[in-house]
């Protein structure tokens, strides 16, 4: 799996230590935002990541796409995020409920706050059940994604 | 002001529990789903309350309006929402969250999780907070705001 990673000002710092964390675990991870800008907008962030995840190229299709985005709060990214028809952003709070949106909602990007007071053990787990949850088979839950476009 | 509240099957417990809470304390409340549907869909919920919150009538921009949507975690709705420009909907966990969702990114639609473990004290600080913090003032969040369409 690919997992590509942005972040605003807010988020960028947590946006590194998960980069530094994934990489560790082994995982292909491509980084939006590389470079540091001081006080930029969370929507156009947003927007470089959601048109990644939606391009359709045959490497990406092969091994399958996620996108972890980041503010201050995880709120901004992820209204941003789920402007464009095909990503279905949530921010993660729990290892529950983001279990939960990958199994009803197959949701494709993860909005954390840069500003959580989750520590680095429990922004794992969450990022985690992101990662590994596997969408649920049920016709319902399908057909609800299918509605979202 | 005017709120407008709306849940799938998993939601509409706690809508109607909210529903009277908000009616006891005088406010204006229109329920866009009154009739309990069995295993209906989130997508189309949200998009009626959307439709609502974006209908530009006299009465509703004289007072302001605000929506209130439920499904069974929130984020499903939440999703769906965002999918329309024009509404900032955020799933609201904490106080201090959906008070800097509405001061940062201007919310105009809470949306809840109908298993919710947060008590009835708890969801109705949440929703005043959601009702009564105004939106910042700043240049930075207005224009972020108008970026996300």
């Amino acid at each position: 799996m690919i997992i590509y990673l942005a972040a605003d000002h807010a988020g960028f710092a947590l946006k590194d230590k998960i980069k530094a964390m994934l990489t560790k675990q082994g995982q292909e991870v491509i980084d939006v935002t590389p470079v540091f800008k001081d006080a930029d907008d969370y929507p156009p962030v947003a927007q470089a990541l959601a048109k990644q995840l939606l391009r359709r190229g045959t490497r990406d299709e092969q091994r399958g796409t996620r996108g972890l985005l980041l503010c201050g709060s995880g709120v901004g990214v992820c209204i941003a995020a789920n402007r464009h028809k095909g990503i279905r952003a949530a921010v993660g709070h729990t290892v529950e409920e983001i279990k939960l949106a990958r199994e009803h909602n197959d949701i494709n990007a993860l909005c954390l706050s840069g500003r959580s007071r989750l520590n680095e053990k429990e922004l794992l787990k969450i990022i985690d059940a992101f990662l590994k949850t596997k969408k649920s088979s049920a016709v319902r839950h399908a057909r609800r994604v299918k509605q979202l476009g």
